[in-house]
């Protein structure tokens, strides 16, 4: 297991494209908040559906990472998304994931995307992370 | 419809950010392109998962504006990605996508991402856009 | 909306194969019960997948019938099922619906499948179904 | 590998309740035939959607053993499947299985549904099965 100080050290390292910020992290579950500007944005103040991809996807990988520890080679193997709702332009968005398994080889874990400060989910995504056997 | 020239310009206005050159389109289907450089990897040379499905997605827009023409608030309702193979970093992403299904009010399509001169899929994914019914 | 009566009776002359019970429905959400049989186990006393897939399937299906009414031509679009556990060939699958989502032409929701008497889940899904506008 | 005589006798063993039939399996893929009668059928001359998912998930199932051989404990793991078009009541369902990856522990496969006769997909899905490292 690895906690949130570590964590985001590794993700720096392994992801520095990312805005995506750890809340929290434990308990077969991360919050991740990334913020929303002019960059994540398309015409009409619509949040881009590739950074909600981004922001489900980091959330994932860091509950993951959270239960078995700085494991490289950490992969996802599938997503599936549903956007659910228009997220705010002007409030982060905020990602809640709950692993629902941990295999040998798989875990799979769900998340929930919402707008900061609004409690109706802008998006739905379950994923699942391949790890490496020879641990 | 609208054509190769037209989507571009459009795409250009509405998702700026994006980096997809628009191959061809047409015939209910597009080939989107996407150049790999330090920005879409991590280490150990891989690809950066959300890069993939920021391609995939716009392939699939790219396809569903060649048949029901620059239609402002077609979104994005599902994704389900699987990635099958490292992609290789020294080449271009190549999105295919083929419609399955033009509704009235729901488009369906699969996308198949290789790294350009290689055959084998090093992702797949399927997915599903609203468009407005007041057109 | 419906009540759990109605619900029965339409999903009994709707559904006529379906051995699902309806346990509860409302507040947006489903309970369905499925008892497991020789008919719905594979050699080595696993549940077969495609009947967990339907008892999801009709979870989804009897929330939604919960909220919108009994409207014909509501029909499934879009399921994604991951299984993670083997499922006990002695107990009944519960399943558990909760919505996520409720548009004019949409709805989204997700669900847990258990066996009965443990809380560890054996598969969960997550569905998008198609209401008539007509309404 | 295992050829469609094997195949159809270990399915006959494993999966008694199916009516799939197998029509054609190798060089990574296989066509099943899933004959349609009252008991598929929903009122309004529906095929009932989990009946479509056995079938899809049936299909990749084939497949894989069509390359792998007759490997118990050989198990879906995931399943997407999306809903296109109503099937002719009057047809059977043929089920088009492709792989696109072959890998040590997963396979994942997508599988193209009709009614026979007609050539317009009425379900397109996408699965993976997790397949036993001991062999």
């Amino acid at each position: 297991m690895a906690n949130k100080t570590q964590i985001i050290e590794f993700l720096d390292a392994e992801y520095p494209q990312t805005k995506c910020v750890v809340e929290a992290v434990g308990g077969q579950g991360a919050t991740i908040r990334h913020p929303i500007g002019i960059a994540e944005l398309r015409p009409g103040g619509t949040v881009s559906g590739p950074v909600m991809m981004e922001v489900a996807d980091v959330a994932l990988y860091v509950a993951i990472l959270g239960e078995i520890g700085l494991v490289a080679m950490t992969v996802t193997t599938s997503l599936t998304i549903n956007f659910l709702r228009k997220p705010n332009a002007d409030f982060a968005l905020i990602a809640k994931c709950r692993l629902l398994k941990q295999g040998r080889s798989l875990v799979v874990g769900e998340v929930e995307l919402f707008s900061e400060g609004d409690d109706r989910p802008v998006a739905h995504a379950v994923g699942t992370y391949s790890i490496p056997p020879q641990r």
